[in-house]
């Protein structure tokens, strides 16, 4: 089979560090063109609007979205309405609306659309799922605290209303946690911290149960200098299960029980592949409900300003 | 046919102005027994709790809860679990995410799940749908402001974090805007006011668009004091339309086009009971997503505290 023809649409740090070199190692795929307002890739076309893009390079049969996710359906739309696959980094939209439209124009066209949750592939998720399935949960608490100073220097549009904030990196531990618990959760209670000066919050205290009355807790910090935590502790009757660095790593007991590289980004591309070769979809928005549900349901609370 | 065993479950403003009376005079319903923890409903087995209810009056095969939506799951579990048809106020539930979990419970058990929108039976709105699928819609503006202290005095649970503030009533345009309209709509923009003194917004200004890029506006106040407005106006090919009065009127170029007298209440169980009949559930999330949305997306802005 020959290679699907890609286009890359917004051309940041995540593309760089993690698209470009994946769809470089990925035989499936062949980059053609680019769309950015900022940089251009070697030795690859570069547009300035996916308009462009699209009226320039027919040829393009999928497309990777890679801009802030305030802009996404716009340009998703645009690509579904001009026969193309479609990829979405994650989170896949700015509201749950748009993404439940863009998967039925998607359905209607017999196109694939891909919201990717980058962390389900981490190397430990599905040693973790099945230890969960053999054994009873008594309780699960989610640690995702990082210093965004570091991980997202001066990327305003993350404080903007609709960035998300601090659920930018929370999304990656709740598209963990909804897909290796064995039922589905829902949000009871909530506090959103946010600084005085942004629409965004910087923390997060979140509590979920489900219909067996689990008792799972979250919490999301930005503020956190010094060791980062991406873990994920459950206390289960076959041990105290810990899956941390956000998810390469599972102990049970303290002893660890799977470690493997990481291939988060490789294994996304692997399985838009998939979805195109099979002609079908791929949109979980369980995490990003959960998401809007924490904004509805959560008390807010105004916490001193943060500067970059 | 007999009579559908029914039970109630919450027994405030809403079940004694609209729930009570429609049971009265439908047919289909026979109230046999009810749950509060205020008051009794006269001539009917009342009890403390769900709990007691379903475990003293086996004969129940249907309850309607009642109660405010931040209690609403545990309720309807235990109604599903018991082997009851449910039909649920609006909304249906403090967040998305747990009322997925009751469309999957109910679905697995073969009983009827009803997220009742009530607004949607208003008198004029089946009417200004086939108006609007018939022609081009330029713009659409929503007007939804009413006093607060008038319609939810001493409501303390409207004002509590997931409570749902403004959009309480909101949420009533909402359900009539996603039914009318012939395509989905999400939101792009919203500025959420919250009082300083509540944790739930006293207005909201919402900016929405779809596919072809309408132009879809909504205004939520409760401080409107003197004459309330519930209206949906929209410039079309046809003219010029205003759904107004709550849906209770339509009129096309300032002419009265449609007027009947309101049975929204009576229809909803009418729905129920044919919901019931045919083995099927009624679950149409798109109202409470937007407002999940908005309260994702939306920027917070602090406004003057609020006293009843």
């Amino acid at each position: 089979m020959s290679p699907i023809n890609l286009a890359i649409v917004g051309v940041g740090k995540i593309a760089r560090d993690q698209h470009l070199p994946s769809i470089e190692k990925n035989p499936d795929f062949k980059l053609i063109a680019a769309a950015s307002r900022h940089g251009g890739v070697e030795g690859i076309a570069i547009f300035g609007s996916i308009d462009e893009l699209l009226a320039a390079v027919p040829d393009i049969e999928a497309v990777s979205l890679c801009m802030p996710p305030q802009y996404r359906y716009e340009a998703a739309h645009k690509a579904l309405s001009a026969g193309k696959h479609v990829f979405l980094e994650k989170p896949p939209g700015a509201t749950l609306s748009e993404v439940e439209d863009l998967q039925a124009q998607a359905a209607s066209r017999g196109l694939s659309l891909f919201a990717s949750w980058h962390s389900r592939y981490a190397p430990a998720v599905e040693a973790a799922r099945a230890l969960l399935a053999s054994t009873t949960i008594r309780s699960m608490k989610v640690t995702w605290k990082e210093d965004v100073r570091h991980w997202h220097p001066n990327q305003d549009w993350i404080w903007q209303a609709g960035g998300l904030g601090v659920f930018d990196p929370g999304i990656n531990a709740l598209s963990i946690v909804t897909h290796i618990l064995p039922r589905p959760v829902f949000i009871t209670a909530a506090t959103l911290e946010f600084p005085e000066n942004r629409d965004a919050p910087i923390a997060a205290d979140i509590r979920f149960t489900d219909a067996a009355g689990l008792d799972l807790s979250a919490e999301f910090d930005w503020r956190q200098t010094g060791k980062q935590s991406w873990d994920i502790a459950a206390e289960t009757d076959a041990g105290r299960m810990l899956l941390s660095e956000g998810g390469a790593k599972l102990a049970l007991d303290g002893k660890l029980v799977h470690e493997e590289p990481e291939q988060e980004y490789p294994m996304l591309y692997r399985r838009f592949a998939e979805l195109i070769g099979k002609g079908r979809s791929d949109v979980d928005l369980a995490p990003l409900r959960h998401v809007a549900d924490a904004f509805m349901l959560g008390r807010r609370k105004v916490v001193e300003a943060f500067y970059d």
